[in-house]
């Protein structure tokens, strides 16, 4: 853990929490960013502050209770005033996104849509010219076929892909049951087009491309917080 | 039952199971008509013919052991060579499809997309001018979140829709673990538009329209057995 990035972390966590409002519904993202966040919002609602939060995955879900946040379901309530959660990669420009490294990118996807308000919290390793250029981007499959399904991730320029294990050595399974495989396709030249070529693999549940989904991105660097917008 | 139509579903199953060749990899479908090709396919085996089969769904593989099929898996062999199974809409001309009334549809969509050919056996009430003519769209969704999926859903122009219930009255669960929407669009002018549509939607997994994936469409009337080709 390098305690600097932690630190910087930490700044834009603190800085989005910060924009919650009294009565809001909000999104609670997944990860070490969004759990600095889960904590300051923890603190804010013991000094009186009254919101209520959808979690992103099992593991926000716990630390959103420790935190003393009072959760909600989508059958109570259809949007989000606000979702807030971190990202592997952040392109410049556009702020389209590469998110689940973490696992849970089906549920903070369909969060971050239902939101009127997404906001991004990085540290200043995330921006990039080019989606792609750092990290896989997961693939979130059903896990019959899952072999048949690989391969057309191929065809659409998957240089390699992995099924993502967990820590155990096993092969991982996400928050709805599937398996993950993180795919290599190097820099992404057209994102819109990729999105589109894996959405309509047949096995494929979800991607972690988050293409015109971010409202505003906070990017903590020794500087300082930038707030960028699209 | 109409014990004349079954007995057309029964003639086209029959007529299919008899193309499975000695040594084939062959996708056993879901469903009533489905079944009739499972039964028939283990007379044939008993008589000597040697296959396997990959199921699509947990009901075929029950079947399938029955009748004295052998099963493989992807894992196995990523490709079949022949997959045959029914279809609720079968549209005249391009010969695409509505399935997953029986709630299997991502398993058959994968086991059809793998197969060098996909066989597709129903009797003569099911082909339409229009997709979404007579029955409902059946669209897997992720649980979480299902309320601001089914939002989306209408946007795209679902009129109506209804989560699938099983006969206990409780929300049916797929083999996959998700939810299944019903969604009625009415006549579909552009079924591939729509498709599409429905592919970007965060939270969807798989949609029951099979579109430019049958190699061959048996249909079974008084008449005899049509065989269309797209």
């Amino acid at each position: 853990m390098d305690i600097v990035v932690e630190v910087h972390k930490k700044t834009a966590a603190r800085l989005a929490a910060d924009m919650v409002q009294n009565g809001m519904v909000v999104g609670l993202g997944t990860g070490s960013t969004a759990t600095y966040m889960i904590e300051r919002l923890g603190e804010r609602i013991a000094e009186g502050l009254e919101v209520l939060g959808i979690p992103t995955s099992e593991d926000s879900a716990r630390k959103a209770r420790q935190a003393g946040i009072q959760l909600t379901t989508f059958a109570a309530h259809r949007h989000l005033d606000l979702a807030i959660d971190g990202a592997d990669e952040v392109q410049r420009g556009p702020l389209n996104l590469v998110k689940g490294l973490g696992g849970a990118l089906v549920r903070e996807k369909i969060v971050a849509q239902a939101a009127r308000k997404f906001v991004v919290i990085v540290d200043g390793n995330k921006p990039v010219d080019h989606l792609g250029q750092r990290t896989a981007i997961p693939v979130e499959v059903i896990p019959f076929g899952w072999e048949s399904t690989a391969d057309q991730l191929s065809q659409c320029g998957a240089k390699s892909l992995h099924p993502r294990m967990d820590r155990a050595g096993h092969l991982f399974v996400s928050d709805n049951g599937n398996m993950i495989l993180d795919c290599n396709f190097g820099p992404i030249e057209k994102p819109d087009f990729l999105a589109s070529q894996i959405d309509s693999i047949v096995g494929v549940v979800e991607h972690g491309l988050f293409l015109n989904m971010a409202s505003e991105v906070l990017v903590a660097t020794e500087q300082g917080v930038e707030r960028w917008e699209p």
